[in-house]
């Protein structure tokens, strides 16, 4: 018999920036999946811990603990690394599915909302048998960081392209757009391009209370926020950071 | 003396996108300025009414409605458009406030998200005194979008560009990228692109008890999503809508 499983977008962080949506929704389930992500990111374990902790009423919703697998490094195609862990992690899944029999209605809480650089949908299409899938948008990280900078993402009536660090680098400025939000950079990806014209705003842990912010002319600030990075995550241990360059 | 200006982020119109810091933010206030839109879009004042009658607890939050001004279609230029229209409702807003002299604290509810296709920061911009500025992020459309399909925005580490329909129709498929997510389409701008290998995603009303969805190959949804539009809008006096494009 197949599951109805819920992916429930929390925000980035900020306990606050749950939807009456998305505490109903788990509040309707048997059993919420929460990854371990080992050393280090034991944070987010815990605030998914607390999320449940503050908005859990329902008695009969059990909570399941998985450790996340880890990916292969060995495995040097991108992509096959990639799926290869993404077939781990739904076994994992199914495991805790499994082990809590009775369960039909089962829901994980994604950071910021499914959509958005987010490999949940991807995994739980590998579930056997396929379940009912229901998705429950949540705050992205995009509009925590505009939201901390009383900015916007896009001016009158133009484009903007989101993409990722590693896209950045390699490929330099995208074309025909003015406005670029940058994910999943590693660090400093914004040195790959000329910094000339350019304003920066970035964020890391937005949303969160460990949120930090710097804004400026790239060539000024791009030291800065090199310098901060660095500190945060030696800090934290971990670091998830964000940020949007316009053209002017 | 200045104000403190909160936009509230309050999501697609369902009033369960709500976050509790949208709900705690709209308690802090003095005055929430509520805008009507004129004829057809009355439906979505009344839905900022009721999303004010179930979540505000706070007896000293006032709320105050004022007409929104319409655009001066006489004016040729788009921008110098746009421009006269935003400083007509920055004055509107600024007799609202005066004419709540004791006002310090104040809200407008702005739907999806103040980043995205939004002008609320732009118009807050320009009072006098500036105020100071918050922001709380809100559930976007393009959220309320993939959650109704639930599908993503992005493929794996690849980019994705949101952009117009008039964009869309002038221009062409955007360069670098084989997601187009559209925004402010007056209907059928997809119409400028070849379809083949295209898959698109549409919704109207994403979010609300009204939702709509359509997907497919472009090629074999394209009139139905056009026939449906026309239906919807004659039917509710008024539309959004909103779709993701993917080249397979």
């Amino acid at each position: 018999m197949s599951i109805h499983l819920t992916l429930i977008g929390i925000g980035t962080g900020n306990p606050e920036h749950l939807t009456l949506q998305a505490i109903r929704a788990m509040n309707a389930q048997d059993l919420i999946l929460i990854p371990h992500k080992g050393a280090g990111k034991d944070d987010l374990a815990q605030l998914r811990r607390d999320i449940c902790d503050e908005v859990l009423s329902n008695a009969k919703t059990q909570i399941a603990e998985f450790e996340l697998p880890v990916r292969n490094e060995a495995t040097l195609d991108y992509r096959q690394r990639v799926d290869d862990w993404h077939d781990a992690i739904a076994a994992v899944w199914q495991g805790a599915i499994d082990s809590h029999g009775t369960a039909r209605r089962v829901a994980l809480l994604v950071w910021g909302d499914p959509s958005l650089y987010d490999s949940t949908l991807r995994i739980a299409a590998r579930l056997d048998p396929a379940p009912q899938i229901e998705v429950i948008p949540g705050i992205t990280s995009l509009q925590a960081l505009t939201a901390a900078h009383a900015t916007v993402l896009n001016e009158i009536g133009a484009p903007f392209i989101v993409t990722t660090g590693r896209r950045l680098r390699d490929e330099g400025w995208p074309q025909g757009v003015d406005t670029v939000a940058v994910m999943l950079d590693a660090g400093g990806s914004f040195d790959a391009i000329d910094p000339k014209g350019i304003h920066i705003w970035w964020g890391a842990y937005v949303g969160m209370k460990e949120q930090i912010v710097i804004e400026g002319p790239l060539c000024e600030v791009s030291t800065k926020i090199k310098e901060t990075r660095t500190q945060a995550r030696a800090d934290h241990g971990w670091i998830m950071d964000i940020y949007l360059l316009r053209k002017s």
